[in-house]
């Protein structure tokens, strides 16, 4: 795809402007508002997201963030790996390859990579086109989460111990259970 | 609200399929579908759901899971908390209270409550409205959520590590971010 590439977004006005467009606007982008607000953070730094433009529109973004291997409870052997969230394209610019643009950048790092898609009918069909597998649910890890994973070579998926698979949650016991 | 109560949804093929009618159906609920079939979890389990039914039909539901303090990365001092998750009223029984009827039962444990709203124009309002605030975003702790929480009285949110509000990752450098 001649002149699309895939940037790392600065945050600034224009970047918290733009993305007020994409769906998963939220708390996330609420703080680092405030936080340019409030001067915490210079305009222009680097962000967490990555982004694609089409002239002076962004028009798809995903955030990525580095886990550190002690942290890890999604692969064998426990290793760091990125965590890709929010990956977005807006409605006008979808069918044209961004979305896996941006998976494609995530992979070059050649870390396995832990996503949680939206809800969206088509999501499980995309992840599983990027080369990503629907990781063992484990409630403990993942509560409301849909997790995929994607292993290079050598990496396998962590071994979930019996009782995290579980459907028995610790929850309280009051008087409305006595059914 | 006469003949309107909360009770704890119990794993079997009825509650499954009848999942299926909520958007936020994904891996949780395909991992208990496929625990049932494989004779993992027997008939009749309890789940982590909670939920209201209108007649024989589930219209309203939510899934709760107890942390242990340890876990505790929201509130001060660090103690038990309830995580919340996929509460969903079925569009056609909204605005009948169903949703606050849920959540005034995950408060009779009087422990503190996290949740991540979905992505709904009005999700921040109702749950402000339900007395839960948002909680300070936490890129190392919370990725895409757009945490909220409750607390009951004598508990305070906790005190995030000035760090840990950083909009900094440490993600990967690759050729591509040579702009």
């Amino acid at each position: 795809m001649v002149g699309v590439k895939v940037e790392r977004l600065l945050i600034n006005y224009k970047t918290l402007e733009d993305f007020k467009r994409f769906q998963a606007y939220g708390t996330q982008e609420l703080s680092m508002l405030e936080d340019l607000q409030n001067e915490i953070v210079e305009d222009d730094s680097e962000s967490p997201f990555y982004g694609i433009y089409y002239g002076e529109n962004l028009v798809a973004r995903m955030s990525l963030y580095k886990r550190s291997a002690k942290f890890d409870h999604y692969f064998n052997p426990p290793q760091d790996y990125l965590v890709l969230f929010k990956l977005e394209v807006l409605p006008d610019f979808r069918g044209r390859g961004y979305g896996k643009l941006l998976v494609d950048y995530a992979k070059e790092s050649q870390l396995p990579i832990k996503t949680n898609p939206m809800i969206r009918p088509d999501a499980n069909e995309f992840w599983k086109k990027m080369g990503f597998e629907m990781a063992s649910y484990n409630i403990e890890r993942d509560f409301g989460e849909n997790p995929f994973i994607w292993m290079p070579e050598g990496v396998k998926e962590a071994i979930q111990p019996p009782a995290a698979s579980s459907q028995q949650p610790k929850t309280k016991k009051t008087k409305k259970e006595d059914k």
